[in-house]
């Protein structure tokens, strides 16, 4: 019998760059988590591929799948639908697999609650003027857009206290070191390992 | 102001080869925690230097230190003390810095109740097939001493409960790496860091 695998939250304000991040870690070779694609219903922003970086889909198919029950978490965002498929999810973690969402905080918040014991891990921006900064560069929102981002991001940031634990996304690199890390130190903790060491006691 | 350091406590069962990752952790260049050196009233082994390996004490000046308080943990083993002065401990903790204990298992349990918080990992032979032959191997031990230390170990390893995480010392550096993301996830903790940043939200 494998043990479950472990199902890795990075969530974060808006602009902080979650989407970075995650590609900066599916870039490495020895990358052991296996990504759960999202959908959403906003349109691809330019380089984007349908099934790599999101499965699009129109309103109306994202209503329905939330009716059929098939999206382990969803939340409307400014004006357009994220989820995750949650088939997908389970089957993964059943065959012993780190399963990596990169998600929005609200629908973190759900996946909390129907899967407590995962890890949730909030991505920080070293400052406020920083994440304005970043929310700016990207140069695709008008400046209605950008403040009511910021507005968003500041209530966002207040929903730390849901996650385990914190990186501030300082550097690409070093937020992946610390992310890597957490994950390796989690299949070390006491509680998820225990019951494999004291076994060995009993046999002679 | 600066966040106080953390107490990194590294123990685990006699014959594991805490001294062993101890000593390699500390052989790294880049390694940022400062070791405690803890005393003993044990003969230095080959090679073992004073105020290096250990301080070696008489049994009369280790009993005077604990009658003056100046011992954070102590534990009489095999028929020796070892413990670990309290005062560099405090101090160093206080600058800001990681301190490093390698203890035995009776130590860290009185460490546990004054340092709460800190951050107790557990070493953990593969097998116990693999911790016999590792004391066996040590080769500086009777045959009765051996089964006595087997029989401890084993009562050792049912203490795995006191401790936040458990790391197999299957391969000395991988050990070494488990350790060393343990330090790093744990300064991520949410509980640790979330003040300073909820701080940045009260800033305009």
């Amino acid at each position: 019998m494998h043990e479950k695998g472990l199902l890795i939250v990075l969530s974060g304000p808006s602009g902080v760059g979650k989407g970075t991040v995650r590609k900066e870690i599916f870039s490495q070779p020895d990358t052991k988590f296996e990504y759960s694609i999202s959908m959403t219903t906003r349109s691809p922003r330019e380089g984007e591929v349908n099934g790599v970086d999101y499965f699009f889909k129109t309103r109306e198919e994202f209503e329905q799948l939330i009716e059929q029950g098939k999206l382990l978490e969803y939340a409307e965002f400014v004006g357009n639908y994220y989820g995750t498929p949650v088939d997908y999810v389970r089957e993964t973690l059943n065959k012993g697999r780190d399963v990596f969402l990169e998600i929005e905080v609200q629908g973190a918040r759900q996946v909390r609650e129907k899967f407590p014991d995962g890890l949730f891990i909030f991505l920080m921006p070293p400052s406020l003027t920083e994440l304005k900064n970043r929310i700016v560069t990207r140069g695709t929102e008008t400046e209605d857009i950008i403040n009511n981002r910021l507005n968003v991001a500041k209530e966002e940031i207040e929903m730390m206290h849901l996650y385990d634990y914190v990186v501030e996304n300082d550097q690409i690199d070093l937020a992946c070191e610390r992310i890597n890390a957490i994950v390796v130190a989690e299949h070390c903790r006491r509680e998820r390992v225990e019951p494999k060491y004291l076994k060995m006691l009993e046999v002679k």
